[in-house]
């Protein structure tokens, strides 16, 4: 572990302020996630989320750090309407569309989830807990928040007693909102009329009898509030106060604040001891919508499959436009910006067997400046991603290591071997391990058949010539590789042994 | 939907006969099937039930039934002496020795365990829930069961009454056991002193203070049995009856024995109509223990990572000759029985691309013996699935075709359109969609780089004969497909751009 690691700063969106990281155990992290709610195909914004805490994750286990990271999956308890907490589960919804159960249709886009992420390279987290797995520890928060006198039950719903709350808590800390904007942001619906006070949230919600994702609990059939689960969750698996709690900046209210309430109205404690969230993502510009047409999902991403895209582009490629920036910071999708991505994230991979290819020179005549360099933008790399985890300026660095190599390179300077051996290491682990850029091997297996076809040419015009030295040496080194090649009259085909 | 998918057969192994399989609802299919307890390296018993149960799942799918498929993940509850259902939690003990939250091991082994079905081409079940995840509603089977009479609690854990439970319901009935042997067979262990009788087993366990997998209950904070989350699982999903039980005949006693009790306790209602029971492996003549030392987890076979192992085995490999035997026979895992599927299996998947390139031909002048044969052949895939889903046979039609195709081939024997286009059809659908062996990927991009290098090797030649158009169209062609060449004094070296 490098000294340096003692030192990282996060900017903790609860304060405002960039605070050293102090870790509750020595040398272990505990972090929250909201992931997706799994009702609809996985998109930007999902992998946003992901990415940015994928490499917070990744850069605290490469320093060393036991890092417990908890990503939940919602599979049921977010409504439509999220700032009332009232309207249809989104879930149940879809599922009456397609005839599903509705844990079929969460199943099925948990799965897609899983394997877009597994493509983006994002990590899979350490627990992947599901709401509908934690009911009776939802009921159990719930519990205490009644017995605590904060939350109370009507018709067989609970709800936060935000009134109440605020005798003893200061609410609207994260979003800076105060109760009286919450009273006039929250909308008169049906079903509010049960609540005390309008900015009340619901804890657990009574099912009628036809909806089809409902528990019993002490207050009847139902099912949980949508941000009771990571009150439920995060405290299970991490305890309170845990280290770390991440997620989109749209998250910061109502959800974050109201986990918040939870956990003080519950454990009597804050939830956590720094907030992270990461900024959203607009395309050419504009923000990034359904009923604007131009929501673009990871599938349609990788596929090219969007009007809005000229082409298809990698997983790698999205993942590094995503790095490009602070994650504090918002990213414009254009089909520019993700063509010189493209460019710029094929240049540093391309940077990796150049860097691993440069071989040590002996001789006790080195360049002491250009090694001192080397040596000092490798600190760089640690001073970046401790600076609230700078991906962004980590990335420039990348790039400054890569122009010294090609400069010592090109003018055959010899560098000390403190320097190269640096340079190999921090170059190649800070871009594999902490960034998670690494060369897609679908890419090969997609070019497979086409140099296959240049070698089947080489041997055409070979047997045309009549060469049949050449055009027997390629098919029996291809026949060792396992391809085999049949001759016709016409033309030569191949198959795989 | 062919005409023939309303004569599938399966051996019921309650009633040990071949049964017309009947679905409850017209066209639909569900099935549950028990999956691992994630504490460990996902090993060869859990791909055999896999693989047997996905072909299951992909047969009637193929035929277009409507098929829920459930298949559950043992998280929790799984004691280590399973006879008696006493001992430590599997999951808990294995945490304790790696230093982690029980959770994370479960998520680690989960994780490993679908990314081993997915190199196994098993396709993800539709709902695929976890036994922690269902606490409150095996909670609610338990209660069902002790109002109806059939079960008591004593000191915080809850036991199934047998006794009771003969009065009304027949128990023993899938296994073949009698009472007086399940009372024989239960050993006098501790904690059995507060069960009425040695045969009755455990519905919910009461959690020591150090127990760190624990939950509420009306019975104060323990842990499931292992047999109650199958019944609150498949009767949630699937609801009772269901129609299809999977699972290893390993697992009929007690664990299914113990499903079919709960169920009428609870629900006073067989579970399930028809149950199917994968038979086991063993490995060159011997069971497979982990005491004996030739235990093989997949990571060992796809690696040939294991003293007993020859070489690596590919997940294709090991899927081909699961499916060579019936799923109710056992099994012989050895060197040689490897090597001749992993060839069987090579030889149909070439004969796809044969198959696929014959010809068709407009003559009238066909002979109709032949194409009469293929189309019996056709035929007699389904017929042969349909007969309690006999793999192993229907891989031997497929080889029928096969030589048939060559022989046609061969011959320029002319087939009628019906016989060509059945053949390409029933050879594809049946291998690919049906049976689920298809070539890996993987292959191709391990002999990519040895494919360019017996490129690089031409165009040396051609340098060294001074052939500079041929070493030019070589780099050129490569450069076309993004492998760019740079030639050195010495050697030349390629990258991908």
């Amino acid at each position: 572990m490098s000294s340096l690691d003692k030192n990282i700063q996060i900017k903790n969106t609860l304060t405002g302020d960039k605070e050293v990281f102090k870790p509750i155990s020595k040398n272990r992290v505990g972090m929250y996630v909201c992931g997706p709610t799994v009702y609809g195909e996985p998109h930007l914004g999902h992998a946003r989320s992901a990415i940015t805490f994928d490499v917070v994750f990744r850069y605290f286990t490469y320093l060393g750090y036991r890092v417990r990271y908890v990503r939940n999956i919602t599979d049921v308890g977010h409504l439509e309407d999220e700032l009332s907490g009232e309207g249809e589960d989104k879930i149940a919804k879809k599922a009456r569309l397609e005839q599903l159960e509705p844990m079929e249709v969460a199943q099925r886009y948990t799965n897609l989830y899983r394997d877009m992420m597994s493509k983006l390279n994002v990590l899979p987290p350490s627990i992947e807990p599901t709401a509908s797995g934690h009911i009776l520890e939802q009921i159990e928060v719930i519990e205490s928040i009644i017995s605590n006198g904060l939350a109370y039950e009507c018709k067989g719903s609970v709800y936060l007693d935000v009134t109440a709350y605020v005798e003893k808590y200061h609410y609207g800390e994260l979003s800076g909102r105060v109760l009286e904007e919450l009273m006039t942001g929250s909308r008169s619906l049906e079903g509010q009329s049960d609540k005390k006070h309008p900015a009340d949230f619901a804890l657990w919600k009574k099912a009628e009898p036809s909806h089809i994702m409902q528990w019993s609990s002490p207050w009847g059939k139902g099912f949980p509030g949508w941000h009771i689960e990571c009150t439920a969750m995060s405290s299970k698996y991490l305890g309170v106060p845990f280290d770390i709690h991440g997620g989109g900046m749209d998250l910061k209210f109502p959800h974050h604040e109201a986990e918040i309430a939870q956990s003080y109205a519950a454990f009597d404690c804050a939830p956590v001891n720094y907030w992270m969230h990461n900024n959203m993502m607009t395309l050419d510009g504009q923000k990034m919508a359904k009923s604007k047409g131009n929501f673009i999902s990871l599938s349609q991403m990788f596929d090219g499959d969007h009007p809005l895209l000229k082409k298809a582009h990698s997983p790698m490629t999205v993942r590094f436009l995503m790095l490009q920036a602070h994650y504090g910071s918002p990213i414009d999708f254009s089909n520019r910006a993700l063509e010189s991505a493209e460019t710029a994230c094929n240049k540093l991979l391309k940077g990796l067997t150049f860097i691993n290819d440069l071989q040590p020179d002996d001789s006790n005549q080195f360049d002491k400046e250009i090694s001192n360099q080397i040596i000092e933008k490798c600190n760089s790399c640690f001073k970046r991603m401790n600076d609230d985890f700078n991906t962004a300026e980590t990335i420039a660095v990348l790039f400054d290591l890569l122009s010294l190599a090609h400069k010592i390179s090109q003018a055959s300077t010899i560098i000390s071997s403190e320097a190269l051996i640096g340079l190999k290491k921090t170059y190649k682990e800070f871009l594999s391990d902490v960034l998670g850029i690494s060369s897609e091997s679908s890419d090969s297996s997609d070019t497979l058949p086409d140099i296959i076809d240049v070698l089947l040419d080489v041997r055409k015009e070979a047997r045309d010539k009549k060469d049949f030295e050449l055009s027997d040496y390629i098919r029996d080194r291809l026949n060792v590789l396992g391809v085999k090649i049949n001759d016709s009259k016409e033309k030569s085909t191949y198959s795989f042994q």
